[in-house]
């Protein structure tokens, strides 16, 4: 279940703090008329009750200060406004500053309990408890400081490079009220027991959990589309079985059934040194990527993911062609193959692994890049994502993208595991469980054309003030089609504009538009337009399309499916525009 | 303009002889029932006033007649339905047979005036015109006999083999009341003047035009269903410039640009011989297929296609991939070019000539079948689709197809032609003519999933009684992505059921599943279904759904654009259901 939190009168905080600056400096700064506008709904993975709103913005300019500030000024501004805010404090009150010594101890429990501008927002960093809830308005990335709220800031802090800066821990050390209890800042090491799950590496806070064991969870989306790149960290997690513990110094690839070839059996050093490393940037989507949505519809079967169960990434490892070219394949004598079936190391409790298979003509096309990877984001595969080696199939569903690769089998056949053979199919919506036949739809394999709306999100207030609304998003398509244009209506697809599309992190050069049929990452897309006059609601929807034209169905129904799978219907977001209260009054 | 006719108060006479066969031979023959209900709406390109309807089916029997019919036995119970009914007549009036000499002389024009069932319906066969009109209930291939009404039987007999039969001949010797005037027999061959279009081919008369100079028409779609191959004559024919009389003994195609390569001048002998030849059967769409239901959106740009703007052939010739490798085309060398640009032989007043270009990777795969065709279905490439040479660009826009191929080049950019540059791309809603930037939209290559029903025709009229009804169609993918999957609704999207899918001439063995990515011929599909209780009309939906899940848009406003290209979105067809005379009495 998504839970979400809100942000209430932080708006009065935020209207305080620019009264004050425009005193103290005899001009507006932007950053103080941001700092409360930002304070949007939001969710986390930790509970909390739903509500939320866009709130505080007092003038179109916040635009261009969030514009400066997600170029990497917002640290810097917010110092001058935070020095311009402590000045002022100390001339109206007096603080009394505690020595370090004197600070209480604090559990983990008792830090939990601070997650709302309320109850307070509470944050530890290395093994001290801050009170962050006056600085949360004056906040540069936003509302988005409340995700950690109650926890430890490390995760979310190296998921933005803006924070590895003095003055911010600076900043930071002037809300320290207290030590974390010693016991606390051990536990995380210390949990060991016969479930398969137990050595299953930590995750990340952030992250909205579908199912604990196995792990599947997925970042929120405002997080989502802040990184063209996604951090490992917050990058979605879809596991089937417990992550097997894999010693890479006994590790070894098995590659069979090359037709007139030879078995090969490869160290992960040798899967290094032997075959040249290439680099690509793939798009990772799970087929059931907003199957939430199907739900709504009606019940399916499967992990109830909203729309983040996509992330985009840079892999580097050996080819697979490389690998099976190694293995003696050659095309001509490999004319009864049309299949290349992967095992993972990772197993139930009858020892069945997880398996997949893909076409023989993805595996070896010189065009295909498939990748054995052993770095993503170039760093070792995390635990989560298949260290040692994972297969990267670019353009093509998640699930084929085998983790902790233990086999590579080339064959006639499909792999005949559960997940080729009945899973990951799409069916049309008038096939229910008692009329499926699996062996009457084809696997899954390149995904089609997808986009949604990462911000605003469902139930968010937008000011009539602000006079413009700005929206975010993602679009990718499967097969290497590139998308080529993104859609953005405010009004339930009656009108449509363009998106603008962003095809590497911002800030940074695009990078050039891939050859045909390589296009594996996804872009991001934003819009800002005037809000539509006299309306009290808009319905943002977002449909992308892809260089084969292919476009998104408009409605969900019509692709309805027992699974819950392919759910790439146009998304919808429903926002309110809430009237200035000054014009409310008049009124 | 699609123009209409209407085959009215053919049910009575159906169910005369309906009658007479039951008393003649003690058993219903169930083509004899078959014989009104497939009065069917239809169109032609001669002209005729709208209207159309379903008429006389009595009971769900006369499916499995046309079935029956269609899988060849058709003209064999026609011949004893014909045998029986001649012999009633016998016994009920006296038919005063004229000898030959006898028959009077009628021009074109007199029979051009026949092509109703109320005017009498007449055609010519080798000089001698038939009054058909007692025959039309009783024709085994229902109601598509009128579209030959007023004209030659002889391209319709082309199309239908099943017409090669003696007995056939018989039948028709029968009905003959004159012969043709011998300056029309002449009139054909005839004309010559400085129009430059007065070259082009003669056509076949079941097309409708869409324009006459330069030529582009469509087949009826109830005729396009019948053949998995459409026979050449009725393949749909998009000319952009006069049609060019091309020389085969001086013809020279000219191959340039290869990167540490030759340029080549090869003659049609050489490109026969010098070359492999290789045979790709293979779906052609026009980018503007289904442009009508664009215009009902909102008028755009472009000749008014119907759903017939596509058809499938078998091409063979030689790979341009070889010609390119004979070229001294390799890879190594050529990575400073990603285009392969095809300029036809037909030209404007200006000599400027058609022009387009494909993706070089496309053009120098292995997988992209990209042929230099010199024969269409067996036989040399007909006039109007680009004798003596085409390329044939498997998956990709019909543009891309030129036909008159005059010169190959290789190139690191796009043809510069119009039709890349100008024309044929796809466009948001929102882009109009005052804000379209060309340069800012890829050139159409790989075309969307697309379907659309070819029986019923709109405005159809099923009976009550007939329990059944049977929906056809075809569906289509390009990128060599395979159909999977086509859903048929008949309550306007809100239920759905899976059709059978065909991808081979019926009757023969289904065609293996092609390679991954290389499905590049259409497949036809077929639905029968109870009709719904209680309801008086149906809005038959189709969508189809491809290998790569694509699934088609619902509706066609939010993909409208100002070319009027792209349209594929669900294909609905609204007919009307008539209950029983009896039973409405009875109410």
């Amino acid at each position: 279940m998504l839970l979400l939190r809100h942000c209430r009168s932080l708006t009065r905080v935020g209207l305080l703090k620019t009264q004050r600056v425009q005193l103290l400096q005899g001009a507006a700064l932007p950053v103080a008329v941001c700092a409360g506008s930002l304070c949007a709904r939001w969710g986390s993975s930790h509970g909390g009750h739903k509500s939320g709103q866009y709130q505080g913005s007092h003038g179109p300019n916040w635009r261009h200060a969030l514009a400066g500030l997600l170029a990497g000024t917002g640290a810097v501004l917010a110092y001058g406004l935070h020095h311009s805010q402590t000045e002022q404090a100390a001339t109206t009150i007096v603080q009394p500053i505690a020595p370090a010594s004197s600070l209480p101890i604090y559990t983990q429990d008792e830090v939990t309990k601070h997650r709302s501008v309320e109850e307070g927002v509470w944050v530890t960093y290395k093994g001290s408890v801050y009170d962050i809830t006056e600085f949360v308005s004056m906040h540069p990335g936003g509302d988005k400081i409340l995700l950690a709220a109650g926890g430890a800031l490390e995760p979310f802090w190296a998921l933005y490079a803006v924070h590895s800066q003095d003055h911010v821990l600076e900043i930071l050390s002037e809300y320290k009220v207290g030590e974390l209890s010693e016991e606390d800042r051990r536990k995380q090491q210390s949990v060991k027991s016969t479930d398969p799950y137990s050595t299953d590496p930590e995750r990340h806070p952030a992250l909205r959990i579908n199912s604990l064991k196995p792990f599947n969870a997925e970042p929120p989306p405002e997080i989502l589309s802040d990184n063209y790149i996604t951090p490992s960290a917050i990058f979605f997690k879809r596991n089937h079985l417990p992550v097997p513990q894999v010693d890479p110094k006994s590790y070894q690839l098995q590659v069979e059934g090359v037709p007139g070839g030879v078995s090969l059996s490869l160290s992960l050093e040798e899967l290094k040194t032997r075959f040249p490393k290439h680099t690509v940037t793939a798009t990772l989507q799970c087929a059931g990527n907003r199957r939430s949505e199907m739900n709504k519809v009606k019940q399916v079967k499967g992990l109830n993911w909203g729309i983040a169960a996509i992330s985009n990434a840079t892999w580097s490892g050996a080819r697979l062609k490389d690998v099976l070219l190694a293995a003696g394949y050659r095309s001509e004598v490999a004319q009864q193959t049309s299949h290349v079936q992967f095992e993972g190391l990772d197993s139930d409790v009858t020892g069945t692994t997880y398996g997949a298979s893909i076409p023989l003509n993805k595996a070896v096309s010189e065009e295909g890049d498939v990748l054995l990877a052993y770095q993503m984001n170039g760093e070792d595969l995390p635990a989560d994502h298949g260290y040692p080696v994972r297969v990267v199939v670019p353009g093509t569903v998640g699930a084929r993208n085998v983790k902790w690769l233990g086999r590579i089998i080339v064959s006639e056949e499909e792999s005949s595991s559960h997940w080729q053979q009945y899973d990951y199919k799409g069916f049309s919506p008038a096939t229910d469980w008692d009329t499926v036949d699996f062996k009457s739809a084809p696997a899954i394999q390149e995904l089609p054309i997808q986009s949604a709306i990462t911000q605003p999100v469902e139930g968010a207030v937008v000011e009539r003030s602000a006079e413009e609304v700005t929206v975010k998003g993602y679009a990718w398509s499967g097969g290497g089609r590139e998308v080529v244009r993104v859609d953005v209506s405010l009004d339930g697809g009656r009108t449509w504009q363009v998106a603008q599309l962003q095809s590497s992190e911002k800030g940074q050069v695009p990078a050039p538009s891939p050859p045909p049929g390589r296009a594996w990452a996804w872009k991001l897309w934003e819009l800002t337009a005037p809000l539509p006059p006299a309306v009290q609601e808009l319905e943002i929807v977002c449909k992308a399309v892809d260089n084969s034209y292919n476009m998104q169905p408009d409605s969900v129904a019509p692709i309805w499916n027992l699974r819950g799978v392919l759910s790439n219907a146009w998304h919808r977001v429903k926002v309110t525009v809430k009237e200035d209260e000054e014009k409310q009054k008049l009124l």
